[in-house]
């Protein structure tokens, strides 16, 4: 009689949680606060990326460092806050040669000159297992000012940066699903799964503004799902609303159920916030002041849980609730 | 024709170090500074322990958290902060079960307790390879009151905590390798393997007084090495004055050869710093105050390395010279 497996949020939230310190936001924002100095509160935030799971063994180096590093600041670019520095801990194979380290190195120095960041510390050891690579990454906002998850309020608008789904179908056609698939769009869909761009001039401008903010790392209705309970509401998205790359509209043309890799689909680390209906007009001004895309898609009201709804106003279901890793 | 594999300091002085930001410490203090609020700098460390590598499979879960915690408080030690709080990194097996990680957290909880800090965030993931763990530890200390490693002078007396050799003594009772040896003298020395203490009271106390501290994990020798390379020192220690606990002694005394675990082994997590010889008297006085022995077993003079000398001022061969990952 096994046991029901706890998938990682319920391990989360049945082991972790109650360890938390006051800072840490419950354990609910994927970051945690911590004074600075200077009337401004530092955001700490760390993820692990695991060889075989979240990259692939023949990933260029510099690749890996680089979305190593860009999901930790997206993570603190959805607290609106500025990236200060980070922390590396590896975990290699042994064989692992120095050629796979170096231009793992040239990533990181790439990134940390275009995010303005430095590395302050962290670890590196040996593993029989496959490279496991973690970064805690450190922002600094104003004390106060984070956007967190639980801010959302009944009768928000509910608005995503970008476009969605770009990131699952390119991980779908490195993996060879999506047959007779054109070159350029291959391309353009695998780079958006291997490099992502954390929003950081966005989520800085959103404090004051977005009334609860995250990054899209396991899919947009699971995330918002995050949202809406840590806010205590519910969420409404229209699916005509979400916006799509050329790219990710042609192959969902080709076959519509791939609409879920934008409703379902992780890794797009675009930023989900809800909002006032009142600041419309001036978040689309700032969309055009950052030349990216800033869609309305639904809304939140009072009550729990996400519900997708297609173009005649009907209940869609969702196959995929975000990425389960137990 | 196999390149010559760089060893894991060389690996972090050769692709890490120029990556360091300001307060990285050039990457050799194993600590990172940041500015806090009233006065108050951050300590940034972290550290990694992976299944097979730095535990075992069977170890107690409870006793993996503290170790994991505890290797990483004592690099706090090492800076005389205070603990404030830590960031969790989990890489588990899928098999790993909820028992597991149940007990696990009440190590956590029960170190959280002991040494009054809290959870602040982390991540969790699954892996196909061992379990592999990471901390980030955050402390606190007065600005610029910090003990690094570069602050040895010519002509410091070298001090060590507690006794040295004990944890490598242990895993290698744990491994089989010590038969014959009585089975409370087998569980001392294990349980200073498995649950390492660090040494904070007096981490706190050594601001102003230590030039340069450090713990040791790599062992003694190698550890001191590390002082006098950022310090631009060399050091010599007596293999007399080594203080030993009467388990220890008891060991060493059957093969006397296993005098190297006190010089070599590492895990043992005592504070090695330096100082003048004027405060020795107020060391004396501290020792006596925290219960804790303070030994000097030697000195630093102009010049570079760490050299042991024997009961009639030879120079001793020091066989294992810190562990070596790579």
């Amino acid at each position: 009689m096994a046991a029901q497996r706890l998938n990682e949020f319920e391990r989360i939230r049945r082991f972790f949680a109650p360890l938390a310190a006051p800072g840490a936001l419950g354990l609910s924002d994927d970051a945690a606060l911590i004074d600075g100095p200077d009337g401004q509160q530092y955001v700490l935030t760390a993820d692990a990326i695991v060889e075989g799971v979240h990259f692939l063994s023949d990933d260029p180096p510099a690749q890996v460092a680089q979305k190593l590093l860009r999901v930790n600041l997206s993570d603190l670019a959805a607290k609106g806050a500025v990236p200060v520095g980070y922390l590396l801990v590896t975990a290699l194979p042994r064989a692992r040669d120095e050629a796979w380290l170096e231009s793992f190195a040239a990533g990181l120095a790439a990134d940390q000159a275009s995010f303005g960041i430095g590395l302050l510390g962290g670890d590196s050891t040996a593993t029989d297992g496959p490279a496991t690579l973690s970064v805690t990454a450190i922002g600094r906002v104003a004390s106060g000012r984070a956007v967190l998850r639980s801010g959302a309020r009944p009768g928000d608008d509910v608005y995503v940066s970008g476009t969605l789904g770009d990131a699952a179908l390119g991980l779908r056609a490195l993996r060879g699903e999506l047959p007779g698939i054109a070159a350029e769009t291959r391309d353009f869909l695998a780079g958006r799964y291997r490099l992502p761009q954390p929003r950081l001039a966005l989520g800085q401008r959103l404090p004051g503004i977005a009334h609860a903010m995250m990054d899209i790392s396991d899919g947009l209705v699971a995330d918002l799902g995050h949202i809406a309970e840590a806010s205590g509401v519910g969420a409404v998205i229209e699916a005509a609303l979400l916006p799509l790359s050329p790219a990710a509209r042609s192959v969902i043309a080709a076959d519509p159920l791939r609409l879920s890799a934008a409703l379902g689909g992780g890794d797009d680390y675009e930023l989900l916030f809800t909002a006032a209906a009142e600041v419309g007009t001036a978040l689309t001004a700032l969309a055009d002041e950052l030349d990216l895309p800033l869609t309305r898609i639904g809304r939140t009201e009072a009550g729990s849980g996400v519900e997708v709804l297609d173009d005649r106003g009907a209940t869609l279901a969702v196959p995929v609730a975000g990425y389960r890793h137990f």
